[in-house]
């Protein structure tokens, strides 16, 4: 039998409020057995550009990462957030070590073409947009977490890959979450927990009591096409259901104040 | 016998330099056996932190790390500086991890107390400065580096520590590779290498030809005392010295474009 690993991806509004990220940090040190996390950076590379004077550009309710921007989130995400989580963790008794995907080459990525933007009711509209150094994930290697993890490290990894040519890349923390999920998945019974501040999908936006248990691949079809999930919940749930496609034991949407209990968020099954 | 290891430290200057850096990480990934990179700064903290419009403070010398500067040296250092370097070393085939101390709580340290000024003459000023969050080492974990090392990986050490309570504090990278090299002495036949912009300690600052071949803790004292040596290059011979005395099998102060033929710079030995 497998050994069991959680997989905990918190974003980036947990992240940049302190006490929050306190209270998620307590019990994920409190998980019993192998565990991983994966932060996202949220607002403070905003900031950060912000005060050294660099505009942000969001296209579609991405990053557009030119070289400027590329500095400023490897010094958020993989220098100041998460070098402070490791520090706490490691107050709290984890042997944590902070990773970005260039780290031992454990994440491999490309960088992302432009892609042509579409207009609403989905036909091209002849302009394209560059998201510059923005990576795709191509693989990451299993075998290196699983070494660290057999010793008795706990992975903190920072949504930042490389390209294998000494170029640096910006990738989504949900899909870094999805991808090292997925690439521990043959070598341990795998729990993803995505962990945000809404206690799980909500049928209603404005209702936390109305969290919707189960999400499969048919009815996430449903939910987006009567529109009950939208923005930047499409893409996670896909994220999640990726993961379960390929072999993730269990993925669950849930608050960071219920990590340690996944049964009250969102299950994502294959069906 | 025990198997060689090689600890290179590259200074500020180099680092921030992209084709020195380029030039020393090509040397670096050529050296046969195992090996352990550990990075200063340099002028990219006051950089950043003049745009972000934080003034810097340098007390005889040193950086004065307020909870603000800790923030510029943890991006700085812990990110940029370290991430780059990580991703140019894996484009050479290197394996390489970036670390601070906290990471696997590699290295611990306390925060130095409020320290008395002296005026020139040596004689107590009265007057005091706190250097803020920055840290005095206590231990290092050679056995935690020993196991990376041991699997292949290349450990590349920004100067950062933590004081096992959450907070990181900010290291001297001199010192950082000297508590490295001696934490692994018991485990490995160890040289290390100070790589900086000179050829090795000089007779003559300004003669690049006169590098002062060997120097022991006596004739040390006399170069100090005729006023040959002095400045920064004082901790550095200090730590150089402190590391042989611990156990370091060789240790050189010599030339980033050097480090692969230390017979070049200059030797620091016992006597």
């Amino acid at each position: 039998m497998k050994e069991r690993l959680t997989i905990v991806k918190v974003g980036g509004a947990v992240v940049e409020d302190p006490s929050r990220l306190d209270g998620l940090l307590d019990r994920f040190a409190a998980i019993a057995g192998r565990r991983l996390l994966v932060h996202g950076g949220g607002r403070a590379a905003t900031q950060l550009a912000s005060r050294m004077g660099i505009a942000t550009t969001m296209v579609e309710g991405r990053r557009v990462t030119d070289a400027e921007m590329l500095d400023v989130v490897t010094m958020v995400y993989g220098g100041l957030v998460n070098k402070r989580i490791v520090a706490q963790l490691e107050a709290r008794g984890v042997k944590a070590l902070g990773l970005t995907g260039a780290d031992m080459d454990i994440i491999r990525s490309h960088r992302r073409p432009a892609v042509g933007l579409k207009a609403a009711d989905g036909r091209p509209t002849g302009q394209t947009v560059d998201y510059g150094f923005v990576g795709d994930v191509d693989r990451a290697d299993g075998q290196a977490l699983h070494g660290l993890i057999e010793r008795g490290v706990t992975p903190v990894v920072a949504p930042l890959t490389h390209d294998g040519r000494g170029t640096l890349l910006n990738t989504n923390a949900d899909t870094m979450a999805q991808t090292v999920a997925t690439a521990l998945a043959p070598l341990y019974d795998v729990t993803l927990v995505f962990a945000f501040e809404k206690p799980g999908v909500l049928a209603r936006p404005d209702d936390e009591s109305s969290v919707i248990a189960s999400i499969t691949a048919d009815s996430f079809s449903r939910l987006k096409a009567d529109g009950v999930v939208s923005g930047g919940m499409v893409p996670k749930i896909e994220n999640a259901l990726s993961a379960v496609a390929q072999g993730v034991g269990r993925v669950v949407i849930t608050s960071a104040d219920s990590i340690a209990d996944t049964d009250r968020g969102t299950t994502i099954s294959e069906q």
